[in-house]
């Protein structure tokens, strides 16, 4: 008879419910691959008297230390979601030498060191692999795949609500409000929608992404962040008709000044591999100096496709069990790297502007961006507004603090009605 | 210190020389994520006189015993190709307790079982990451981070020369002949191009993957193969107007009759995940249960792609040897599936025919089809040829079966002047 291998679940929301239905559904070939039988043993609720889809009345309890304290419970699994009290229950769990797997990408991205340390201190496994991108294997490939690699750029795709909102912009040439209220009716965005497009839930995975690409820690405080708000029909519009779409990347990047970290809309050539990455799914795509250019595409969120993520590392976890092994890749921040700050960031720009219909208008404008050392590289009047002329330019590759430069002396010229969007342009083809 | 683990490598032909390269450019890094330093101590070779392009001299070796008997040597790299002696040297590595890693496809989907059983006799590990698609992450994910899931289809861009000829056949407009005497004058194609352009090399490919994802045993000879030759620029030009895109994929479905695992040329619509990949890209698809469709996408051959595969296997093998286990993850195949036969393979069909223009013949063929039960989706007629009229037609989705018999009555017929082509459409939105 094969080995029993017994897990704690904290939480039973979507993804919680996906690993029991997984880890029962597909349990027999699980058990094959394992060479042990996984058992969920005990889940903790919020709620015992809750109505639940799954007939799991018999191992519910709202006691936390029923799991913690457990001695035949080998693996936690954290899928509570929130930082407080998960990551003190994920502490405590290694501290009583329990294997951790979790899903949460805001503990992962804030508490990741104190994590490990605890991992390695007491010689258990921490495994996160849902945190990033849902069901796409990332975090393994990274840590074990490439690991041959320097990796010089991780680029993704990693909110599917930002995703899906401009598919269906760039789609039906709807805008951003209408496109939010549509969904938060389907359910794929929340009634406060700002961690999705405010940009900060892609900011906490390309904080965890870009802590294993360069091996040194980065967390949410130091990813620059700006979110999908401002972007128009009319900027997808000029996007498309230049040769690019308009996506919310999450990207870091290893240059001389450190770490380049951001999450910001930008253009992207309809060429590079992102760009095809419609509706909810994700992608990264990641450069390393052996491998090339590698993508690694699916679904970033979802009850399956992350019960997905989470029960791999289970399975890891069962397979060092069995193996008498434990601890055997963690941390790999081995190296402490500056953040390069977002000022000598160096992109393209794509700018619009309302200017006044005039002669001159545009030599001037063309002056002002000069005097920062900003050359254009392509300009063009669009549409008329009123009075004034939609004027649409892309910039050759600058530092971000030389074009904000530039901005602020065309906000103050009396030719310039309006500044109306400045958008990055990544992967642009020089 | 580090502890020191001594590699020996066979083989020093593109790939071999890549790992050297790697180990070697990326080895401190390598030495902090493992814990330990890795040295290639030998490196066998046919022609000791040959000039290298790397500083080797002092570790090569004529005499393969220098490597498999040395007890200093705990990971052998097999990076020499061919079937033999390559298979009996890995053989005799696992006997004297080495752990393989090797890039070997012929031998891997040849002799998988053998050496499987081999290194778990052993207590070895066995690893051939780089033995489909070269760089990009494939084995180790589906071992590994798709384990919880029941894997329903693979679908791979497997072979780069012929993603690369068929890329420039659909962007020039050129045909075969002259695009294949571009892709052998770049080095992209082999003198003799037939394992490229017959399907042979992806078959080898596929038949390690199916062998993954369905947990039974699939061999070379499991696979249904057709090739690229007869794919003709009409045929890609008719795809486009479709909405079509031709490659060449390797499929493996898991299907109530058995394994069905095939490669061949097929119309793939424009909007799938595959379809956007271009020139000597790889990738793979794959759907399981839980995670849906994903995708990995990267470079399938070269030598600093595939020494970057080499080399997470020998990262690997280098952890479980600093953890003290082994044959942590061995073979998964733990059933025994039969291979569905290709007749009862079900997909849509594209058909180009030549017909005579005459009245009646629409009607006569479309009868051809019915009479087996074939029901025609779409007919246009193309291009006048001579008194000819060329006939394009998509039929529903068919047992192969069905379709050469209709085909054979077909080409019976008198208003049939020619069956020009005959080419399985894969992903069809119906």
């Amino acid at each position: 008879m094969n080995k029993v291998i017994q897990v704690g679940l904290l939480g039973m929301g979507t993804v919680g419910t996906g690993v029991l239905k997984l880890l029962q559904k597909n349990g027999a070939s699980i058990e094959q691959r394992v060479g042990a039988q996984i058992v969920i043993k005990k889940v903790l609720v919020r709620d015992l008297s809750k109505s639940r889809p799954l007939p799991v009345d018999a191992i519910m309890t709202t006691v936390v230390e029923d799991i913690l304290d457990d001695p035949d419970i080998q693996i936690v699994v954290e899928v509570m979601g929130g930082e407080h009290p998960a990551l003190e229950y994920m502490l405590k769990a290694m501290q009583n030498g329990k294997h951790v797997v979790t899903a949460n990408k805001d503990i992962v991205a804030k508490y990741g060191r104190e994590l490990f340390e605890t991992a390695e201190k007491n010689q258990v496994d921490f495994q996160f692999e849902a945190s990033v991108a849902g069901g796409i294997p990332i975090i393994r490939p990274l840590k074990q795949c490439l690991a041959a690699n320097r990796i010089q750029e991780v680029m993704g795709i990693v909110n599917g609500t930002t995703n899906y909102m401009l598919t269906k912009m760039t789609r039906d040439k709807s805008d951003f409000a209408s496109v939010l209220a549509e969904a938060q009716a389907k359910g794929y965005a929340e009634a406060d929608p700002t961690a999705d497009v405010g940009g900060w839930d892609a900011a906490r995975k390309i904080a965890i992404l870009a802590s294993i690409a360069f091996n040194t820690r980065i967390t949410l405080d130091d990813v620059y962040v700006e979110g999908i708000t401002a972007i128009s029909p009319q900027d997808i519009e000029y996007a498309g008709e230049l040769g690019y779409c308009i996506k919310l990347l999450a990207i870091a990047k290893e240059t001389p000044r450190g770490i380049d970290v951001r999450v910001h809309p930008a253009f992207l050539p309809l060429s590079h591999p992102l760009a095809p990455v419609q509706d909810v799914f994700n992608a990264i795509f990641v450069s390393g100096d052996a491998v090339g250019d590698t993508m690694f595409y699916g679904r970033g969120a979802g009850e399956m496709p992350t019960a997905s993520a989470v029960s791999a590392d289970i399975i890891d976890v069962a397979r060092d069990i069995c193996h008498n092994v434990a601890s055997r890749i963690l941390c790999t921040c081995f190296d402490e790297k500056p953040v390069c700050p977002v000022r000598y960031t160096e992109t393209p720009y794509y700018v619009r502007l309302l200017v006044e219909d005039r002669p001159g208008a545009l030599a001037a404008i063309a002056g002002a961006f000069g005097a920062q050392q900003v050359s254009l590289h392509f300009v063009i009047q669009k549409r008329k507004v009123g009075d004034c002329a939609e004027l649409v330019l892309i910039t050759s590759r600058v530092p971000d603090a030389d074009l904000r430069l530039a901005i602020n002396t065309l906000r103050g010229m009396s030719v310039v009605r309006e500044v109306q969007n400045v958008i990055r342009v990544e992967a642009a083809i020089e």
